[in-house]
């Protein structure tokens, strides 16, 4: 059994990760840290969890962390970065769900997070963990950066066409859209149910942060550095992401658009190609670890159309997370992840 | 393995089926029928199910039902009614999802469901499939009538009390409120997004299917009949039920309520008492196939309020036949039943 | 032209009372004031205002305030209290929609609301503001406690039946269901999308505050103290409260309920009793000032059900805040209040 | 006072013109039709309506039809061109909110709703009733084609880049969601509550038939024929749409998009520019008729987004449509429409 130890179990990543690990045949969990929350047993703050993780929240304390074979940042932004350095030097291995290691670039980083980054080196240490490009290095990496929620969907749509060359990279755009669980379990005026029900509206159109994670992560597989319109939205629901992705076709290259992405994917247990002319539904990867995608071509014009959904706290954060847990630890990379989304 | 077929496979609790039935470890799944939609694959209906059932629709041939060891109904009220004969002749066992087995009285059945009974000698023959009540009658029965999703949650919320005889058992109220996948998968104005959707009403107070079963089940537990207000609700959601239970104490009799619950219900793998003061959330059982309960005394008064609940889909429905086929199997009770709440 | 001004303008209650003076005829808004946002433009935060309210927040100044004909309260309960006075002694009229006025003893507030009166002997001074029950006193008053929003749906669906001495005083139950937005706009977890949508939970059955308020008006039609057991809920949507009343029939009264209904509210142009039979729906009152009823009387049993839905922001709060001012001022009681519900 | 007939109320534009024709000043309500529904009274299939239209639902007679001023198609497509030539002839004025007469090609308006015309002559005829485009000539109409509601939006978004000839016209993507209500009333499985409720999804990418009517309507601004992708959603809400437009800026165009916006709508009593950095909600338009707009140009590039919200049933049907009836008739044009959304 592989002991996991998670640390910032109070947000949405944290239970979603609970969730997971405990169904998941492999792994005991032996801890579950909340600095806020230490002493309250974590069923009492989740109750799904009843029967199921019958651990207090403890103080986020290193020897004790040390213990664990494998640990999970589930914490918000800023704060990984303080103690993984440690925790690597005592043979832990760490899976960061935040954003701390997902940029290479030290001013990159910087510019986006707005604070100075507590232990440079490992930006280029860490594993980007998108297991449908990195697998082997995940396997052997000691600290994985788990992508950001509108990051993956966005990356798996578009890395089928960049690596085929059928795309103009400078014409890119992704329109998409997520639940409202992707803005975490904070205290704030505007993720309340009165601000986000029954309305739909755009935001941060002038920068998002996972822009410089997604074309760090697409630039490899273009020829010239990519350009990406990035719109993100807020749908007024709790789970999913749909990444509405458009980019210009060179001339001809769309006659196997289907077959492109088939082949892509074929080797893919979490990425779902559909058949020409679905239209994939968020509430079908509802609790589930997997992409769907869909590609089209409207009016046989030159603008080709990718829809891809994820759960943002599955496929988006916890259950890759877990994916790459199983790589990291040789175990099949879909123990614990063989889970039919929740439809209706 | 276990060889099961589903009968009517279009519907909510048909596809509700298949995902537990996918991820059970001893089930194989032989046959989804509808008539109407024969040779579509199932996972084209619904693709949560891709990567796991490979079936397509098919017509409900007897012959080929018989193949299998349990056949579930998934279907409307009056549909199962007319197959079920032939089959229990053949050897199958039945659990039936509808309405169609759960009263005891002809006259009471067809003076609620509108239609005369195909089968009249099966009601008395059937096993009405509560676990919590019937459980070592479930395990030999031929024919399974599964409850009613409010039935499960008002009966489990009632069972207690009345067993201890701490209520006045003609003083029984249940305010029930239901997501709209309750109402089924069918083309009708009154269940559209349109409709249903940020508005909330009762509906059948004048009298509602789910009552005569609530009452059959109560009064086996009561010196003298029981009286039971019963309103509906609809929610604008659409997985759960919550009941809100009102009965009136006799006398001093409110000494032990957390207690009695927790007594009744401690072997109980499904059902789950909460602390003191606890309030259910329906979220906590989306997707398990659990029914969680608490109950209240308001200002030390001399009513007693229980609140319950289920998601209806799952211990209301699809999960609770699950649970049934694995005491009617000999399988250990929880089988494929070990999941946890989606939440959020 | 009557002068208003509103303390507190950023919260639902604000937001609501401006959308309702800004299309009423005889009302000119003097000043919106908020500490936290002075200086910012009031359409800035809510932009369904623009082009109908122009002006920027201000600090609550006495000086200014004491320009105005009528100052509404939209503050938190328990700030009112401190500057009422004072605005009373410059001959101000006041409307409290918090719940600082609302109850006439002293002793039972400060239990409820746990601190101690600023003002108490205001408390006897303030005249309830349910026209319904006391049109005369609010013609005259200098200070009136808007009701709260579930006291406004109970005591109008139990008030009929209590004046005709038809149901048991001691066998009272609301079961009352809320949208979030009956919370306020206040950031808290407890609230945010992620924790409310698609989700279901009774809440304060131990206590609320709203039972003291409502006991309190019915107390005085009835013959012996009322006992009330009052169960809240919080719906997943945003507007609307139904409140689903239960009460013991005494024998041989139920026989002309929807004729007491009737003639009860038939000259109130607020309260609109629907047909026999009717499910009143929330939304039928979403954005009106209205409250819509049934009366059931389930299987010709004793217990009558009343069905009462308004929408909490307007007859529960804002809209029945400008009914007051209406009639304190002389006005047509509708005037800038026949706004038709916005269904769907 | 107009007198008005509604051909066609029982969907979601019929209540809503029955809404605010109610509170508008200048309007008496002669009839309201349906086929299905005659006899019935309007405000029970509507309560909403109680107490502000009296009427029942009548037979589609053309003679009594005939004695209203104006009346308003709230049919489905294909129904209205059956009967406005014969109305036209006995000097009615009639506005359409279908899409019989949006198209000015017969054999474009026959490819997409691949039905006959019954009446192609007055194709050319009737007046698309965009009163920002086409104010003058919606005057003097006999017959006004009111807009489609994601036509509306995403004209309105569009128009000032067209005019201003800043963008490159083949470079168009319209990114538009829509609440449900857009699809109407009808019983159908696709629009149920728990088929679209929590989720989300593309639909039509292949084609819709807005496409043809928002092409037709942006050809004559440019100098080439437009080349528009367009790709609709289905949002897990019931009222607004948000169009998110794209397009590619001519070189060094981008400077003065904020004030090209305001210029191009600064006497438009309908349409709202947001000031620069905006996001604007659906929300802040539910129940107006008003589309607000915000433009934006990502990290400074070369691609314009433009954010347009409407209520699909104001702004982009029945709104509009009490819009072209008070320029058909002469009224001040906001007669009626000074109405602030609701928000919350």
């Amino acid at each position: 059994m592989i002991k996991v130890g998670i640390v910032g179990g109070t947000g949405y990543t944290g239970v979603e990760l609970l969730r997971l690990l405990a169904m998941h045949s492999e792994v005991r969990v032996q801890m579950v840290t909340s600095r806020g929350e230490a002493g309250i047993k974590v069923a009492d703050m989740f109750p799904n969890l009843r029967g199921f993780i019958d651990l207090p929240f403890t103080e986020p304390e290193p020897e004790q962390l040390a213990k664990c074979d494998v640990v999970f940042f589930a914490t918000p932004n800023g704060t990984a970065m303080q103690s993984v350095p440690d925790l690597l030097k005592m043979g832990v291995r760490v899976i960061d769900l935040a954003a701390d290691f997902r940029l290479k670039e030290t001013a990159t980083w910087e510019e986006w997070y707005k604070v100075k980054h507590a232990c440079p080196d490992l930006l280029t240490d860490a594993v980007y963990g998108l297991p449908e490009v990195n697998r082997t290095a995940i396997a052997t990496a000691r600290l994985v950066a788990n992508p950001g929620c509108y990051a993956t969907a966005v990356q798996l749509g578009f890395i089928p066409l960049l690596e085929a060359g059928v795309v103009d990279p400078k014409s890119l755009i992704a329109d998409v859209k997520s639940g409202v669980s992707g803005a975490g379990r904070k205290a704030e005026v505007g993720t309340l149910m009165g601000e986000t029900g029954e309305s739909f509206k755009a935001y941060n159109v002038a920068g998002h942060r996972h822009l410089p994670e997604i074309i760090q992560g697409l630039n490899p597989l273009s020829p010239v550095p990519v350009q990406l319109t990035f719109v993100p939205h807020l749908l007024p629901m709790i789970r999913g992401i749909h990444a509405t992705l458009y980019a210009t076709l060179y001339e001809d290259s769309a006659l196997h658009l289907q077959n492109i992405f088939e082949q892509r994917y074929k080797d893919e247990p979490f990425v779902d190609v559909l058949p020409a002319g679905s239209h994939p539904e968020t509430r079908s990867v509802r609790g589930a670890n997997v992409c769907r995608i869909a590609v089209h071509r409207p009016q046989g014009g030159n603008v080709v159309v990718v829809l891809a959904v994820i759960d943002n706290l599955v496929k988006g954060a916890a259950g890759q997370a877990v994916q790459n847990m199983n790589i990291m630890c040789g175990l099949a990379e879909s123990t614990g992840l063989k889970i039919v989304g929740l439809l209706p």
